[in-house]
């Protein structure tokens, strides 16, 4: 028995797929054997830890592939493999059947297919062998073939064969694959990001984690889930940065978040004028009343005042003049960090303590986590310090924040991230987008690297953004959170619509990470508000678009408009979504509707009903138009209903 | 340190890739760190059983992937993997070049790197400790920027740097992949099958060895390296088949090859009619004057009168009702043929005895064998015979007669046989060609399956050949013979254009299987013989022949017309085909020039040359008109000479 090309299985089986709970796990393969005889062939499954192995049987799909699947219903660790088997009674039933109807003479076959059938009688139920053994002796009885043949045409002697297999030349595939089972938040997800110290609604006032208590409910009625904050710990004083990234500061500047620890601590404090512990506790349990879960960044490296840098200089790389080697990717220069030095002779000390701060944070209650520059440390470490936190707490979420070169950000998924940051902030095009979300969604990719798509970041305000007007934060908007089921934005400069950067860079000008702001409310659209809280509300409130890997594009004839279905496993949530790309002009096109795909005949009209504007479109037939016009509305999200009243659905047709 | 994603390994390392002598395994592999450091690789390889690696520096090709390559050297097996490491010398080097075109301070830098320049002088030369040590010297003396830098950019200190390498994180590779290498002809061949038994110029004679001797002249001619006989052993009596398959046989008739062995002998010995060992012995050293090697078949089953029935009753399957069990596919029978029981608990000696059998013609003088049905005997035997043989005699070459399922014939490619038969035969459309060769020689098939293209062999007379008349035969040929560089034909009924078939059959009518023939030259047209011999010349001629998987398929448009390429590596012979694939009318286009790949200009005429018909074509530019009638010659095989001659080549130009 060949069992080869197992799929899905990530590098040799080396690395686990990911699945969240209630998902199904499909797997095929190619099962063949030498010779014409009959082959069967089961899925194993087992959640981590358990010896027994549940079985699933497997199918022939055609050219020697098989499919078999199951449900993942618990989160942690599941393992698969798979068993084949030669099926000897099941080809010696086929073959009387062909020399039968073939005409041959079959009693001398059936006689030398009975030891078979009396192995057989030893691996079932008393009733069953008794039932068996009599249906032996009327074979043997027997002459005549058609008499025979309707012995072995019982059903009840099928259903016994189907379901005691006698396994000869059992095969088993020589791998335990694993799937790491997360909770539906790892796959559906709409995050919020803000600076906790810019949320004062007095003027000129350090926010504080009692403020953003306040602002729970407009983020809760925009309807994120996740409320995600830059670094909460003391910020270093020594080549603090001022505004606009300046390398001398103002009075009052309060420095970068991501210059972790000063006297009063590092990795495990909170800056002092966010407020106690005590208050981010009561923060994360006010968060919880309205679904909303708080996220917080996990930056590994320390400002030149973190206490480590005294306490352990060992975990520090020290220059030939005796200086601390600060950040930098040369000529850039990050003069208020310093990295630690994963190479030291002390790592092993230096890995605990970071594993300490991160099961700090988790004990706190923080269970989603958004790391910063993952790829500018050992990918050993990262699977290690996963692995070891999710063994005890397999909830925790963890969000690589990685903008670096395709294979090292699908090598971290690999290693252990649930969620990925990707290159959508700069796919822009009809022809980008597509080509990026197929290799996302299309690809070996799929089963390990879920994509969490930000228009834009504290880092990041992309050319489109900065170009397009206020309809381009519109258009990034829906892609977000229609191409992909994790989505998040950097909040409070988006829904004002700023767009002003540093000349020539996607760098935002003034911008929050050097300073704090005061984001007034009144700078807020009442539509812009009602145009986020609808598109997470359609999210919520659509199964199909609660995952991403079921994207599928589809044809109409016009280069500025993205097309493109969603649909449910059971075909009970149908969206169609088009998006107008060109944030200046009307665009229109036919679009091809995946009738068939639908299950809907070219004769049958059906409803489109746009759950963005409104509006319900009857339809017939595989072209229909559409007209989008960026100033109002950029994008239809069409549920199609497939049944449309008629004249028989009338109370007075009968 | 990742190293991933390695090129070619098939299933995860655990099939060889297979190479000719004297070819290069090219490798490639995902390499990559986490940070920013200078990464560097190798190729390390070596012959299997030599314990010292040799290195091929990798380079870096974009996108994280490296290439390296070897040329493989002696026939055997060779081993490769690959080892990379993270080169600090070079990053620091980067690292001062970038700081000093910042016009940053490089000095501190350049002292934190002389450690590393020290590391470096306890692995190099005396000679070279020397330099370097007076190198730091005047790095630490230095103070001025340029002058430093004048220093670091000292071209031996690269020399050394890169001769020596300084391996930090140094990773192997955790799989030592292999290559089978073959001889050439495991890549290059031309078959001609035969029945010796038909050889003789005598009417109403049986052929002998003998008789074989004086055709040897006529094949040379042709060009053909390999002359393949079907089962040369004894026949059985016992249920023997008459013409065209009867059941009953007619006095005379000599029985099928394939049903091996009567009392007086099996697989070790020869049909008594057609000679003696000895007589075998001069046939093959005759061949050899001729440059033609002798292939055998290996057909393990038995007549129903072979020794072993007797000695071994225990190797075969029995019948209830006490009879022994005849080969069948229900509803076909072979009446005449036993299979071995390759499941019979007496296993291990039937797996000794067909190898002693194997071992016995290899030490008879044969290296080449054309294996009957594989498929229907289990993997396992395969990959341990070939290897058993392979490991005693690297030389011998074996063909697998297999026609079923794609993965079961991929499969007996991967566990050993050096070149397969596949689906050519039934492949005629230029999709269908399209498809099937780029299946064979643009995905991993390649590595491992070297197809051998027959047009027709004793089994098969393919529709095509049946309806398309003699122009069919012509080119079905020329594709066998160009599209693959191993092919073979079914010699005499395949020159006489025999098409006859049994109605709505694949199998020729009055199969040569059943009865002895006698085939008359008088009915080879000399033009058959000239079109033979000038194709097979052409691919003597043609190192871009020689080899399949350097195939391209160029854009013409017409669908009737299949339009290819085949370089040679370097370019000096690169040959260009168009087939018209109608056999009954003129077809004609635009043939598209792949000139850029061909590194020919648009404005520069160049020669086509017509190996085949004789004409000679000046080209220019991207398109070019073809016209083909097949009832004159059916293909170009145009080689393209870049230079054509000029006036400043003319003899007083000066």
């Amino acid at each position: 028995m060949v069992i080869e090309h197992v799929q899905p299985e990530i590098d040799g089986g080396y690395f686990p797929i990911k699945r969240i709970i209630g998902e199904k796990v499909k797997v095929t393969a190619d099962i063949f054997a030498d010779g014409h005889d009959q082959i069967r062939a089961a899925l194993l499954f087992r959640k981590q830890g358990k010896e027994k192995w549940q079985f699933s049987p497997m199918s022939f799909v055609g050219n020697d592939r098989w499919s078999g699947e199951f449900t993942v219903e618990e989160i942690g660790i599941y393992e698969y493999t798979i068993e084949g088997w030669v099926d000897h009674l099941m080809t010696w039933l086929k073959d009387i059947q062909k020399r039968f109807q073939a005409q041959e003479k079959i009693k001398v076959d059936i006689l030398s297919g009975i030891p078979l059938l009396e192995r057989l009688t030893q691996q079932i139920t008393l009733k069953g062998e008794k039932y068996i053994s009599q249906l032996i002796s009327r074979l043997k009885e027997e002459e005549h073939p058609e008499k025979l043949m309707a012995i072995l045409q019982d059903k009840l002697l099928i259903v016994i064969i189907e379901e005691n297999p006698l396994k000869n030349h059992k095969t088993r595939y020589p791998k335990e694959l694993k799937v790491i089972v997360d909770r539906k938040k790892a796959l559906f997800s709409a995050w919020y990001e803000l600076f906790p110290r810019s949320c004062s609604p007095e003027i000129n006032q350090q926010g504080t984690f009692l403020d953003c208590e306040k602002i729970l409910p407009d983020i809760a009625n925009l309807g994120f889930d996740i409320l995600y904050f830059p670094p909460i710990h003391p910020i270093g004083m020594t080549h603090r940065k001022g505004k606009n990234n300046a390398i001398t500061t103002q009075k009052g500047d309060p420095g970068s978040p991501w210059a972790i620890g000063d006297e009063t601590g590092g990795h495990m404090a909170i800056h002092p004028q966010l407020g106690s512990l005590n208050d981010l506790h009561r923060l994360i349990k006010k968060a919880k009343e309205y679904g909303i879960e708080i996220a917080l960044d996990l930056a590994f490296q320390c400002s030149r005042d973190h206490p480590y840098i005294k306490t352990h200089p060992e975990w520090f790389r020290w220059r030939a003049d005796g200086t601390i080697q600060y950040a930098e990717n040369p000529p850039k220069k990050y003069e208020d960090i310093v990295p630690f030095d994963f190479e030291t002779g002390h790592w092993q000390e230096l890995w605990q303590e970071l594993k300490k701060i991160t099961l700090y944070w988790v004990e706190q209650g923080i269970k989603i986590f958004r790391v910063d520059n993952p790829h500018t440390k050992p990918f050993l470490f990262w699977e290690w310090l996963i692995g070891q936190v999710k063994e005890k707490y397999p909830e925790v979420i963890f969000l690589s924040e990685s903008f670096t070169r395709p294979k090292v950000m699908y090598r971290l998924a690999k290693i252990g991230f649930t969620q990925s940051y990707n290159y959508f902030t700069w796919r822009n095009t009809k022809y980008e987008l597509t080509e990026y979300l197929n290799e996302l969604t299309n690809t070996g990719v799929r089963e390990y690297f879920r994509p969490n798509f930000w228009p834009n970041t504290p880092d990041i305000l992309s050319e489109y953004l900065q170009l397009g007007g206020q309809s381009a934060f519109f258009i990034r908007f829906i892609l977000a959170a229609t191409l992909s089921s994790n989505y998040g934005i950097y909040g409070p400069p988006y829904e004002r619509f700023i767009n002003q950067a540093v000349s020539g860079k996607e760098e935002y000008l003034n911008s929050e990470k050097y300073e704090i702001k005061q984001w007034e409310n009144k700078d807020i659209k009442e539509s812009t508000r009602d145009f986020i809280s609808r598109i997470n509300q359609i999210r919520r409130e659509n199964p199909a678009l609660q995952m991403t890997n079921n994207l599928k594009f589809y044809h109409v004839d016009n280069d500025n408009l993205l097309y493109f279905g969603k649909f449910s496993e059971d075909l009970s949530d149908i969206i169609l979504i088009v998006i107008n790309l060109d944030p200046h002009y009307i665009q229109s096109g036919w679009v091809q509707v995946p009738l068939s795909e639908m299950g809907i005949k070219p004769d049958q009209p059906f409803l489109a009903q746009d759950l963005l504007g409104g509006d319900q479109y009857i339809w017939q037939g595989e072209y229909n138009y559409v007209e989008l016009n960026p100033n109002i509305l950029p994008a239809h999200i069409l549920k199609i209903k497939k049944k449309l009243k008629k004249e028989t659905d009338f109370d007075y047709f009968i």
